[in-house]
């Protein structure tokens, strides 16, 4: 079921996107490629479902959550393309595709990305794009310029670089992954509920503890299968975070303790959703799924 | 008098810059640091001095504008980070400093942009540090964001780099400018106006006409410096432009006609503020400042 769904909503964002990706002139082809390159490229798109399934939990419709779920992506897919970069994680393959830097170059690269980060805020404060009230569009440009910013996803990036071949303990591992992946997965979970319109501050609290939970276990369950899978099922070079000597849970707990650390996180995850009704079934089952996928 | 003004402006807005960037934990005190460093630097604060001057220009006051004119500060300081790196101008000197890829490294470098730009959006949401209606506030991040974006500043330093080596027509110049530089001086005229409160469309029009003026004749003056100027009064890499073969109004035109041109353009700003009183003499002011400064 969660296939289904995660396909319905690849292809609503998908197509919000590529619209949103269209070159105004011909000077900016090159650069509007590369940005579409780095955006329509197969992705899951995890956090858009997060969008559309908080929206959908509190009895919205999926056309008032379409500008939250591109601006989520937006920043999701710069964010890829910067951490790719040479002076970064250095990596050549994304999906088993070239990265932006390897199929174009590395300034179109940093301004693709530069470029994605601009037109997420413009979605998110367009009335047309993005159908609510002005203190609505403005909760949700708050809610996501702090969980892309210095105090979220980018300084998560920051400790992570900082933290090659250090030894870092459960508690700082799991704050690095707070800002690194968790504030961009809860910042989706709430802009969806703020564009259900009906978000109350229980709600709200209730989904929070859902992202936060379903978050950690995304990354536990990464860490996880970087150990177990093979580069052609990953679509990455496999077992790089390890040969790069990258804190993960596995090498923290032990492989079978960090695999029963994600089931954990799961059943977190499903608890904070216990007042709400079926609506919500998308979110659960993601939940499930997070946990029990093999790539 | 435009000296006392400029020193008032930047005085300003570098305190409110500073309070911002302070690290909200040790974790990321690096990033901060990169961030601080990139932006708190001694620079003219010419786009703030925009903000500022044009919410005077309609009868504002300083403290209405105060975060705009640090939101478009640090777009700008964010571009010229990305921009200096290896990649992109490759430039080690900046107003007589180590760039921030220099001073830190380039994974911080491209991090502190990143986060940079968020901060700007992150500001111009916010109620207390932009105490303006909703409305208004989703209208400074509208401008701001496209700007900034693709189709905008990003966008004109993709045309540059593409341009390099290339021979450009004064059209084709134009437009690259329009995009590099011209658009975020023209979002900063607009995001002072709307700070004041009372900007009706006649006045956006008639600021808007003085920004695009100001931005090319800014960009005219220069490309006059760099071929004049040396290295030390400077603070960058003299005759660079040059050298990298980039298209300048003073090769394209001649330096006599590009000096011709900067005054033509200063003219052209003065004549689209003729409706406005006493209070847009700092707009004035800065259309003379900009065609007689010499660095």
């Amino acid at each position: 079921m969660i296939a289904a769904y995660q396909a319905q909503c690849q292809c609503r964002v998908d197509a919000a996107l590529s619209e949103l990706l269209q070159p105004p002139g011909a000077e900016l082809q090159r650069l509007y490629q590369a940005m579409h390159y780095s955006v329509v490229n197969g992705g899951k798109r995890v956090r858009p479902l997060l969008v559309y399934a908080a929206c959908e939990a509190l009895g919205g419709e999926a056309q008032d959550a379409d500008g939250a779920a591109c601006a989520v992506e937006l920043i999701h897919a710069y964010s890829l393309v910067h951490d790719d970069l040479p002076a970064m994680d250095d990596d050549d393959l994304r999906r088993g595709q070239p990265t932006t830097h390897k199929a174009f170059d590395e300034a179109s690269a940093i301004l693709a990305g530069d470029g994605l980060q601009s037109l997420a805020f413009e979605v998110l404060a367009d009335a047309e794009r993005n159908p609510h009230a002005a203190e609505l569009r403005l909760a949700m440009i708050t809610a996501l310029s702090r969980a892309a910013g210095p105090a979220g996803m980018v300084g998560g990036q920051a400790i992570d670089l900082g933290s090659v071949g250090q030894q870092l303990d459960q508690s700082a591992l799991e704050t690095m992954h707070r800002y690194k992946t968790g504030a961009l997965i809860e910042a989706s979970v709430r802009l969806g509920a703020l564009a259900s319109g009906r978000a109350d501050d229980v709600a709200l609290k209730a989904l929070h503890a859902y992202a936060q939970a379903i978050g950690l276990a995304f990354q536990v369950q990464d860490d996880v299968l970087d150990v177990e899978s093979d580069t052609a099922t990953l679509g990455k070079t496999q077992g790089k975070d390890q040969a790069n000597h990258k804190p993960t849970y596995p090498a923290l707990l032990g492989l079978e303790q960090a695999k029963a650390y994600a089931l954990e996180l799961r059943d977190q995850a499903l608890h904070a959703l216990r007042a709400f009704d079926n609506g919500a079934e998308p979110l659960r089952e993601l939940a499930r799924y997070i946990v029990e996928r093999r790539h």
